[in-house]
């Protein structure tokens, strides 16, 4: 029998101002909230009076039992994750780790991910079909994400690039971009965006050849466009096909 | 110079719940809030003090030109999309149009898109890469659907689909799975959504095979799971990989 909810929440990116009206509501009612670090910090200043738990990057297992035994202690749980929870962020693990779980249900709140605030700021790059691809190779194997760029371009998807790079990873984009080139012109129109509804929130349209040489972080979210993509006023943006000319 | 701003708005799937406060923020301060009429209708029970402006389904040009024409009135103006108005939204047309009014800024406010709300319904279809396909052909040859929907699936993405269907195009969710069955296994799991957000949602999780037998409409968000995805509790679920047996 389900007696407790554990909610997973998406929060958007940045602090606050992405969030949706059901999100903020599930923050507000509940005792206590798990995430990790960086998000954590972000919310206790928009609800100061609960309780928080957190563990450092890399400890999910160990952060969704936390919530599941919070939980269970009686507690109305919310376990956050920045964007949105179903891309790269925690629905997933909380959901398989629910089984042993039985008494807990699990109802997962969206939230705005990166690839569309991201979008947002450079203009309206995602406005025809398009592929998310997350560069770590934590989780999957290198041959696997190459041949999903490489895919995606010969598909001639707009591409969003999560995890561009690690400390460890530095050079993975230029990997990415060198595979793209196979499939897409040196004159492509890409863009970045770093710092998504931060403090310091920077964006730039610049051509594939010009991708491949530019440094980004794990805080850098970025756009490969698909060959009718093209710049309008400093705006990236892929037509529709409404026929505009 | 630039004098006006029109902000591009997505309102988030459904009646409100899932609008950012950004959103909500912008639609408040604004005068005017042009639209298709089925969104305009929710929007009006949230601000009923607004002047509102609306043209029908396939009248984007002239919606758009309208939102400008008001700026330039003096008024200001919010032109919104249900979801994201950068996924299959109106951001791309009004930044394409923006170059026949200088003297407007065209700002865009990202959203909760179907992909994201729909998967938050089913559980996490979506937490490993994934691509997003529209299956109307108005603006996009059926060729260049099919050859994505075949090479989306040749790449283990999860497909997301949106527009499965329309009255002119009651088959088209069964071609696709029929695509989709070259790469994929019959008992493949996928899900949709229907109405989400709004009265009367209703999910269902399914193999592919089932779902090329499912009725579906204008209103329904299907997703087509990777070689990986599962039903843990009637959840579908894509694992990220992080090894739990």
């Amino acid at each position: 029998m389900k007696e407790r909810t554990v909610w997973v929440v998406g929060m958007g990116p940045g602090g606050g101002l992405q969030m949706t009206a059901e999100a903020a509501r599930v923050l507000k009612q509940c005792d206590v909230i798990v995430g990790y670090t960086v998000y954590v910090s972000l919310l206790r200043e928009l609800f100061p009076e609960k309780e928080y738990r957190t563990t450092p990057m890399c400890r999910e297992m160990e952060r969704c039992r936390m919530a599941f035994e919070e939980a269970r202690g009686g507690k109305t749980v919310a376990m956050v994750s920045g964007g949105d929870a179903g891309v790269y962020g925690m629905s997933g693990l909380m959901l398989e780790l629910s089984a042993e779980y039985p008494d807990c249900t699990v109802r997962v709140v969206p939230g705005v991910t990166a690839a569309l605030a991201g979008a947002a700021v450079l203009g309206a790059p995602l406005m025809h079909d398009f592929a998310v691809i997350s560069l770590s190779d934590r989780m999957t194997p290198w041959e696997k994400i190459e041949r999903r760029l490489q895919l995606a371009a010969a598909a001639d998807f707009v591409i969003c690039i999560y995890n561009p790079a690690s400390r460890t990873r530095a050079d993975y984009l230029r990997w990415a971009c060198d595979v793209i080139l196979k499939e897409a012109e040196p004159e492509r129109i890409c863009g970045l965006v770093r710092q998504i509804g931060r403090d310091g929130e920077t964006a730039r349209v610049l051509t594939l050849m010009e991708l491949r040489e530019e440094p980004v972080d794990m805080f850098t979210t970025v756009f490969i466009g698909n060959s009718t993509t093209r710049v309008i006023d400093g705006r990236m943006v892929t037509p529709r096909g409404y026929r505009i000319r």
